[in-house]
């Protein structure tokens, strides 16, 4: 058995579960075996966007098929 | 006075901040000093529970009696 | 065009996003230009306050005026 | 030159070089040009295994095709 | 469902997977539901025993009866 | 032979090895075997103590009984 | 908007930069939305190389498409 | 004698030297005894700029008028 | 409430405790309500000065004024 | 009493405990009082060797005569 | 001008400054131009001494000849 | 096989790759078989020189005669 882990940020207007949501929805359209993530770094962008929007880089861990 | 800092993973189905608070409430069941906690890690388990579990590694700080 | 970051904790009763943008917020009252923000560090206040108290320590980063 | 770094968890019931090498194991079935790895976390999984599982977090750095 | 972490560290004359089992063994003695371990560090001693021993800094991970 | 480590914040008005001593003193009043001490951080609080109050927060390592 | 990071390491006889934008140029041969880049560390390979060979190890930042 | 540090971060379309200096010249324009300078971290910006854009994170360290 | 932080580096030819109150010293000079300190590094000069300086690089914490 | 510390990186093409060996032997060749020696990174070369070499990382210490 | 920097240990019955300054005198015995000194660990030994044994690791850093 | 690594920081008025180059070439009057270098840590000193000195402390690897 052997995982792998890939790097998203994903972002929400809403809240930094939704950013780390976000990022999950994107691999599991993707990637079948979604198993566990990790959370590397919280932010939020300001200067770029209308209102807030909170940002959430994660490390999606998931087994490769034999 | 003196302080003991202790590791504990709390778990929600809700939101990060439940997940630390579930870590606070069963460090308490026990201990009556709790003075601060540290967030050391977030994450999220997938594979094994319905749904999404969002998880929170604190470090509990309590005063210890004298 | 240079970038200035501060070390700001902002506080809330409610949830890390309040913290945050508890300390955007009082970091905009004084500066113009903020650009992004990155977590540092998440607590909770315990011992001291009536309930808990969530907060974030930011790096709150602006554009220096020429 | 251009390499580019992965990341993969192997598994073994035997020990951390086996974990090891179950990594690398993986990467070349389907990468050509392994060059080295970093060990970036050794762990043991328990409770979901019969007896005991030896991890390891590798980075495998491979060389792009130009 | 909440986790706590202890760390413990293990020694062996024979090898680093040894010294990690030797710190699992000792904390099944008294904890029932280890979960999983996270190596922290590893060491030799060498000047204060006979030969070599391997030594290994873990965090085991239990989970706490509600 | 098996170590575990504790994790305590000693303080004292006076300086950083008083800090130190506090917190080796305490953990000495129910453990037997402490073998040596790690300093994890210092610090001085200001606000709510009268004049300063050196702080330091160490790990503890002592040898478990078999 | 989702972004993802690969980790690249890219070389130049010349200097840092040609070595970050090594990677650059490669990724962008394949990726589109290439948005940033942060700099991993630096190194010099010396024995396996005519003269002195600059390195770089990147984690290029790129976005999604939906 | 008392040091400050503040944390800006400098940018140039040449080289990350460039972009070091960018951030001690703006910090000239307002403080008169700059000591030192320690990189934080070195990034490339893409997306948003023609060309590609060196950034450079500094702390610089300056003398306090007693 | 939000607290900002500054780093400061502070000198003594007798002690690190000393290196640290002068910091803090300096910085309540200015700020009212400093709240408390975390020591970031301690060092000591010894090429250009008399003896040995000891020094003490520290973030300083106070609550901004609302 | 004084210790000093030397990092060097041993390698075997058999275990991570054969490359810590590896490490400690030659030290000892030329240094007479080894304390103890700490693990500070893992690797294994693949391109540039036949098989796979396991390599360690490790500082070792030793007591200064005085 | 090109400097090196040598790890020691030094130790002390009485205070962390006292550890420091045996590492740095150590130092001077055998070099010649040493400039600057940072500490990386404070430790106290226990077990193996009569009372205790404060200890600092540091860099000691010094001028190489031309 | 066994690698040493010594901790050197050259200087150059000129470039981070000058003082890298600067570094490597004196470990390269007494040292035969540089392999690799890693770079630690930039800076640029301002109060002491004229102009400014840019700074890389780098770890050189070499291997040890057998």
């Amino acid at each position: 058995m052997v995982y792998k882990k890939i790097t998203l940020t994903g972002t929400s207007g809403e809240s930094f579960e939704d950013a780390v949501d976000d990022a999950i929805d994107r691999a599991e359209e993707t990637i079948e075996n979604v198993h566990w993530v990790e959370v590397e770094e919280f932010g939020v962008e300001v200067a770029s966007v209308p209102g807030r929007e909170y940002q959430a880089e994660v490390e999606v861990a998931f087994e490769l098929e034999e």
